[in-house]
């Protein structure tokens, strides 16, 4: 038997994490434990409309629980960029939603009624999600990575997830690292996630002769075959991981912070992943004050989205 | 007759700015006007005793100030890294100082007997007086950016600056931007401080061709050639804008901040940086966030390091 976590015994969130591919919700408990799971896939090409019906059907069910009664606050982690002022969503992965009022849209949900709505980017809660719960907790100061098709991030300084005035802080995955390097599709040139998210690293074992035994030409096809020494494939998570150190290195340069914890698929990857990381961080986080920084693998996996959201109620 | 700022009846700071080449010191009222200034060349060379002496002769000077009874506390800037908890510092080009124990040997100075001592780095103090007197006043967020033998800066976080645990954050001169790039002094590669400091400005105009008139290898002699349109001096400033831009649009779309702040001797070159640095940070700060940045002049010039070391103070 566990003794109960001393405030397991407080408040209830309804938490909503949308993505590119999936929209989730669940009743998240104070002690961060999740109930009335739901998940349905988004409808990412479909109008706004439709993409926010399915928002609707997850608060339907979530509403249908009986403890709905006892939740406080919904909170949302949602695909960025984001804009807190307005609480408005403009989701890359989902065109039919720009400037998208979500916030409000959620509030209008009838079960809601005038309970408050949080929203913030999908890096920030996972960030708060780790920093409550995961690899983060106990940092004052910390970054918290998703490296999976792309490369989302969220920022603990001072002891509490900063989601920044827009709601986009530690959005990690476009800030160039190669100032010569390949355009991005945000309109910016040589981004981290070019080079370092799961897409880019298939990408680079592909174009280097690599062919997966199956069809899977996935990032995890490619750690498979890196872990029994394929060069091409070694190769690949070689550059993901140089560029990812440049990355770290430079928000701890910057920030001043020395916990670092990484999740996402591509995390998965172990030792392919984080020995290179290691090997590139002795010498990209050369300063004094980032030097021996502590990376740790994230603990949440993907239920972080939804512990995020509702960490954002707290 | 200029009315009294609503704060200038109030305390009396000693300040401290400690670079490679000057060590300069001053009274400082909470209007941040200077009095009694002083200035001795630092002994960049000489073992560390050595160069404490100037420091205490700079106190020695500013405690012969009639007003020095009103001295509250001793703020210091001085060049980094600085390490805020053991409140040592190890300044790159002052080599007699590594872990030297400053705000002790401050707080040593016979006159400076029960005061406070506040120590940071020289970026954090340049942003906490811009954020105080210059042009960061106002801001909640800022990045406030040095540009001159190296590149130095600081962060304004929520309305307030954030030295960082260690007292070195916004340190923006060492973050990689170009990941193949050239090996730096401190042990990483592609610095930014290696392509935009004034003194890689001006070895990159040499390197392509050019050749002062006088015998003035300076970024200040490219800059006057800039403007009279030599193509070599002005690709060497365009290259350093790009850098520039790449390290302010990762800097803004980290930490979600709008106000960037330039001064130091590069910026003195006024459109020659600033017109090429907005040409290039439209296309590197490219997300909805951080479009459209509000890009300003320092205002305090060399006076900021004394300023901010009282800023430190409050």
């Amino acid at each position: 038997m566990t003794a109960p976590s001393p405030d397991a015994a407080g408040q209830l969130f309804a938490a909503v994490d949308i993505g590119g591919t999936k929209i989730a919700g669940a009743l998240v408990d104070s002690a961060g434990t999740l109930a009335h799971r739901v998940q349905l896939p988004t409808p990412a090409r479909a109008a706004g409309a439709e993409v926010l019906a399915v928002v609707h059907r997850v608060l339907d069910h979530l509403a249908a629980a009986p403890r709905w009664g006892e939740v406080t606050a919904v909170g949302i982690g949602s695909a960025g960029p984001v804009d807190l002022a307005r609480g408005t969503v403009s989701p890359v992965n989902i065109p039919g939603w720009r400037e998208f009022p979500l916030t409000a849209e959620v509030a209008a949900h009838p079960a809601v009624g005038a309970r408050r709505v949080a929203l913030a980017g999908d890096g920030v809660a996972m960030a708060a999600a780790e920093h409550w719960r995961g690899a983060a907790r106990g940092a004052d100061n910390a970054l918290c990575l998703v490296v999976s098709t792309g490369v989302g991030a969220g920022l603990v300084l001072d002891g509490a997830v900063r989601p920044g005035p827009s709601g986009n802080a530690g959005h990690l995955g476009h800030i160039t690292v190669d100032l010569d390097g390949e355009p991005c599709p945000c309109g910016s040139r040589g981004c981290l996630e070019g080079i370092a998210s799961g897409t880019a690293i298939a990408r680079r074992a592909l174009a280097g002769g690599w062919r997966p035994a199956a069809d899977d030409r996935s990032a995890r096809a490619v750690a498979e075959d890196a872990l029994t020494g394929h060069p091409v494939a070694l190769a690949a998570f070689d550059r993901a991981a140089q560029a990812l150190a440049a990355g770290i290195a430079a928000t701890a340069a910057l920030v001043d912070l020395r916990r670092v914890v990484i999740g996402g698929g591509v995390a998965t990857a172990g030792p392919v992943l984080f020995e290179p990381l290691a090997r590139h961080l002795d010498r990209y986080a050369a300063l004094s004050y980032v030097r021996g920084l502590d990376v740790r693998r994230a603990e949440l996996g993907t239920d972080a989205g939804l512990i995020g959201a509702a960490a954002l109620c707290r």
